[in-house]
């Protein structure tokens, strides 16, 4: 089968109507990663919140986040939706490990799970990643901004984020010990 | 939207045309149980192998595996194919935590990753999961035994499990600190 | 050096002089036992909290925890004290890992970290416990309540637990995905 | 009291006497190291490895490794240990969560785990540290290497390190996905 010798070097991108098929079939696959800064001795100082503008034209709060496409390693793509978002300055570090802090289900209706996705049912596998660099919203993003462990619970942003991320920011930062 | 008020009460189980399109076009998320029998303290002190006859006819080694149907959550899906693989009476203690000992990714090609599937790209989360109860091999197992960690590692097992299946199984070992 | 062939059946007991002088040289391991209440499908649905009566009178909440003795293993330890404090019926299901979902680091000074121990330097390995049997406070607990993760981290509870256990029961239901 | 307002600096340092007084009372608490080197992705490419003279001159293979004082913080401690091992340009990315891959009981006497201290009984929480810098071997460390994963756990390697600190390695290779 030729197809395992030469796999399509971009086998994941898909017609609108094709993701749309498979979104109602099987659940999606995504990655999701809170952005930190780290201090002189490793620890979590700053967490990383994007702003974007929803179609309502009210602001959002999130993290970055992402499909995992197929053919693609879980790895290279947190990695994609990283500098997708963040710019190519942002410096991740990714996880050695592959184990996440949580793995967060979206569904389409509420009462299953702290996470809602109006779109589809998608399992995130979510990862903590300190950036060493410059980090700049692209993409959709209107703003990135760092706050304190505090000011990112803080009900003023967690009741703005998308979906229920402002729960997976507190798992985030209770995996790393600084839960305010 | 009525879909949102009424969900499929079976809305995962899909045709074989139209799964091998969800196949082909994004990763299919798995889940994948290391059945284990716990000593009087909690510890590991067995790991459950189950044997299947291939296709073509030779026998193959290899844990409880199957895939997260759309609107199902991760743990309604590793206690259905723990029911499935090993029958009613098994009593398994899933998992509190969400969190996989490993994430196993499966490429239809060699060389991305140590774990292997023709049919297919799939994720799978993986847990260690505690046996009470009595394990019978049902669907298309043909046997279920019970091995001493070192037996389950050991190159007579290890090279007989499908997929790269005993890498897997020495992680999970490795996770609970019996790594032999 | 016979100490090696035949080590002291009961090594870890302390005279409290001997205690004292240790404490005040190195850090003391703890381990620490969030109790929980399991449901059908093996998630966490209610968590167990002590309250004891201080020295001075007041009412104090707090979870399974002490000391691990010279030549008790983590495990030993863990499954002691879970039946000092619930009593022998209270069937813990022991984690199979060694990994705790959280290190909790005590100091006798404020600012550190979250956790404050008045009369020494612990570091505390801190697991989820699910209770499979009856849990009745013993030792100098004064009463043992099952309380929904929503209870277990209101202000009213949170606020009245010792040494910042108020943090370590957040980081506990976050581990299990179950912060609310 | 005094002690609570104005903390030794140092208060961690003991004479020899006053140590062994306290090992022979309660567990000394441990961290310990697993250098590694990542490759562009984030993945662990390479496992570094100390190599001591021990006093009976056989070379022994060996991790960083290291007693937390009192009065230190886990971190700290790493960092301080890793330094002594490895010098001041190795520039460790330090774990951001206290959560390590593994516990390692180390006893005295053989047979209750894969660890032996035949001057203790120490719990060492373990961490894998990528390695940013360059690691030169100081303190009483003979020579630094670096090593596939595969040649860190061949037996030429394994069967030499202290203590059974080759079960170390696979857990640490095992926890990133990486065990050959």
């Amino acid at each position: 089968m030729s197809f395992l010798r030469t796999p399509d070097p971009n086998p994941g991108w898909l017609s609108e109507s094709a993701l749309a098929d498979a979104r109602a079939r099987v659940p999606m696959l995504y990655v999701e990663a809170v952005p930190v800064q780290l201090g002189d001795g490793g620890e979590v100082i700053k967490v990383g919140i994007l702003l974007r503008v929803s179609p309502s034209g009210s602001i959002t709060h999130c993290v970055v986040s992402g499909r995992v496409m197929h053919g693609e390693t879980v790895r290279d793509a947190l990695g994609r939706h990283i500098e997708k978002d963040l710019g190519p300055a942002a410096l991740p570090q990714l996880p050695p490990s592959p184990v996440p802090f949580t793995v967060a289900e979206y569904f389409p209706w509420p009462g299953v799970s702290p996470f809602l996705d109006a779109r589809q049912h998608a399992v995130a596998l979510a990862y903590v990643v300190p950036m060493a660099g410059d980090c700049q919203p692209r993409h959709d993003a209107l703003e990135f901004a760092w706050m304190t462990p505090a000011d990112a619970v803080s009900p003023s942003v967690a009741d703005e984020m998308e979906g229920g991320r402002g729960t997976l920011v507190r798992q985030a930062l209770a995996s790393v010990g600084r839960l305010p």
